[in-house]
């Protein structure tokens, strides 16, 4: 318990909340793992009941008196729990039980248009949503702008306009250095076959060099990987491998990433509503530095390529590390956000983030969304969309209606960047650990500066604390020009 | 939905029950099969929240109006959560409470008393449960023996005076007879490897016979084999296998069974809290049968034992079916209840039913239960115990506080019998399919008898409507007279 002076009664307001929260994720990774496929109706009921009873228990006004009795005792608590209590209290119980229905419904819509791949079957119930949306933004009247309290909803505190600027000033580097790349010769990637089961293996070391360990997590396959965690000593991470690229190796470390930031709560937070991540582009910063930044660097396969050609003699044998380096940092525009690279990556979050103020402020109709979306791929990354499969139709977030979501990725990156300049200037010795296949200062140094802090700070106190200053895409930008420039010999 | 004529309100009232049950559920399969160690503390939390909550709505008065307004609609359905409802409402909240807290002390004193094989360190936890377990029958002023508000938690419906004369005939049966075999020539089990991944393959073979398919069900390991449902659609097995004995494959086939009356309740009940098996007696019938009845029987074993002999050819190529049988249904006299054979096993409840008698009704002090204990294995064994370890500590039922459970194991063995002896009348080709490996109208069967039917009907109606007639220890006496009688010539 975070401190005896909060009022008992509180606190196990807090862990009732904690405890629906547990159920909750529990039941939604067990969904998506292990769940045989005709308990799929049940558990949708029951799943909801699990989300209505939380929000019921979070809008109660006998929390808000509560939170005004005990709010000098553990003051950064109280404002946590209060601002979700305030936020929840904004929206109406329909408009709530409207938008999961929509979403509900908008799943199905967007599966059917992907099976004929056409937008058209899709787009009433992306209307319905955006107009939901719209509606949920309403409910805050005092935003500047109506995109931000949906923003917020998964980057507290951060506003469209600031993402804009960041946004205006990331796009206007990248683009560029796409351009340069584009006109150097194609590298080549890992060819070859690379068996799965080796893939899991050298996984599994790596995972547990990272902070892995069986007596706190859980590693499994799933089709899209995602890490869950129902409690601080209960981290989930799951994966998909398979035996035509490495792909499966880096979700591992990005999801591993994620899952240090769960692990990495102070305990003293367990059981309260804050003892997980602050923030999607937080949690984003955490999966991406070890994905990126530690992943696909030389410094680290110094230790793990040896390794690696002995789980893969077929294919990797021969491999020297410049060679591997380059085949897992190939660069090209493509048209699939969840295959981008660390260059191009960024710009597919930046199209959808200006779609999705344009779709929010009226100013594209829902109809017009693919004809803008080709424009935008033209313009960013240089290439045509041939079909809205591999266009509009590719993202699941709009159908389920979630929208304020994607900026979330790119200001991971960024923030992933900002964090690798300073513990590069507090660990003089991390290239060397790297190297070494050490990884225990970098996670301890990220447990003290992002994870051990929960919800207790804000997302833009928690950044100002860690790198010195807000969100700043400079960091990321010279570290993408460095080593592309090296890598393609700009 | 059951029916448009119970009132929206009570349905979705039932539906919010379910979905905590469902959760509760789920919680507790995922913390014995998946959960990494480290979750365990929030996790007992957050099943201790969903249990509140569930017994808060169950007993609210709310629901008891809604019953009252809609008893006619469906009277079955409202006769059944009525029933729960005021069961609930007459425990206090601190009783229930304390009951949980005394249990989860309780289980922490067992485990250090079994680590010094020391009943003294237990004692005193027994003492409390003891008490608390009387405070609990008090509440239920109007019982005729204080063991029947005990018993009804497990077994609603049947009295302390039934399970008494029922156990009184089961004993003069069974004991006899046990003395009969043990003047026969000791039989061998099965001896040489079995490989647990042989095992596990015609287990998954065996499972999917009986009715087993990935679409609704689960199979895992677990150190206790156990069955669990989260909902109609989503049923999850455990089995533990060895390779010395063919233990895992019954412990299997005895979970596929309690799994098939899950599986095969009516769908219409799905999402209220009729939705699974009526008690624990009738569920045992399930498991038991599968497990006794089919599965150790000549012919069951005359389709499956060519396969087996293909499966572990260096131990089974050469048996003979006869062998195989004898082997696999050698009867004598143990000191562990879950490692008893089909004869002795129910002496070994009716042992714990007699104690649990005397503790609550006064007569037994727990300081005395040792001595009570060896009394009892020497009268209905013939076998000496020595040991806490072998005896009074090697279940964990009474730690948790958990009395009135054990009879319904010899419940579940006599009901199997009776419904074993109407399956064979009912159907007159039934050996002939085993033989051929068919299980389909045997499951059929049991599905129109027993399993459909939820918790609509009490186990008493059912057990009459299955079999035409209350309990009755005879078709199990004369069963076991006849199988084993041919088995040792006696």
């Amino acid at each position: 318990m975070p401190s005896p002076s909060l009022g008992l009664e509180l606190l196990e307001r807090l862990g009732e909340l904690a405890d629906l929260g547990h159920a909750g994720q529990l039941m939604a990774w067990d969904q998506q793992v292990m769940m045989p496929a005709e308990g799929a109706a049940a558990r949708g009921e029951a799943l909801a009941t699990i989300s209505r009873l939380h929000h019921d228990r979070l809008v109660d006004p006998q929390l808000g008196a509560l939170l005004q009795r005990d709010a000098e005792a553990e003051p950064l608590i109280v404002r946590a729990v209060r601002r979700d209590h305030e936020v929840a209290r904004r929206v109406p119980g329909e408009l709530t039980a409207e938008m999961s229905r929509a979403g509900s419904d908008g799943y199905g819509a967007w599966l059917r248009a992907r099976e004929s791949n056409d937008f058209a079957v899709f787009e009433p119930a992306l209307r319905r949503n955006i107009d939901l949306a719209r509606q949920y933004a309403a409910c805050f009247p005092e935003a500047a702008h109506p995109y931000d309290p949906l923003l917020d909803r998964f980057e507290p505190g951060t506003t469209t306009e600031q993402v804009s600027a960041l946004f205006e000033r990331l796009r206007a580097g990248l683009v560029p250095l796409l351009s340069q790349i584009a006109m150097q010769p194609v590298h080549q990637s890992l060819q070859g076959d690379l068996p799965v089961a080796a893939q899991r293996e050298i996984g599994l070391e790596i995972a547990h060099a990272m902070g892995f360990d069986a007596s706190g997590w859980r590693l499994d396959d799933a089709v899209h990987p995602f890490a869950s965690s129902p409690a601080i000593g209960d981290v989930r991470v799951t994966s998909r491998f398979d035996d035509e690229s490495l792909t499966g190796l880096f979700a591992l470390m990005h999801e591993i990433g994620h899952g240090l930031y769960e692990r990495g709560v102070d305990p003293q937070l367990g059981r309260t509503t804050l003892g997980s991540g602050v923030s999607l582009g937080v949690h984003e910063s955490q999966s991406r530095l070890w994905e990126n930044l530690v992943g696909r660097s030389p410094e680290f396969w110094t230790h793990w390529l040896p390794r690696m050609r002995e789980r893969f003699p077929l294919t990797l044998r021969d491999i020297e590390l410049d060679a591997f380096i380059r085949a897992i940092n190939v660069v090209r525009p493509t048209l699939i956000r969840v295959e981008a690279d660390e260059v191009t990556y960024s710009l597919h979050v930046i199209l959808r983030f200006e779609l999705e103020l344009a779709l929010i402020d009226g100013s594209l109709d829902p109809g017009d969304l693919p004809a803008a979306w080709a424009a935008k791929m033209k313009q960013f990354l240089g290439i045509e969309v041939p079909d809205d499969l591999r266009g509009v139709l590719q993202d699941i977030h709009w159908s389920e209606g979630i929208i304020g979501y994607f900026p979330t990725y790119a200001i991971g990156n960024v923030l992933a960047a900002q964090l690798w300049r300073v513990a590069q200037a507090d660990l003089p010795d991390l290239d060397a650990e790297l190297t070494r296949g050490e990884l225990g200062s970098l996670r301890a140094w990220l447990r003290e500066k992002v994870h051990r802090h929960g919800r207790l700070l804000t997302p833009p106190e928690l950044i100002e604390q860690a790198v010195g200053g807000p969100l700043d895409p400079e960091p990321m930008l010279e570290h993408l020009r460095a080593k592309y420039g090296a890598l393609y010999a700009l």
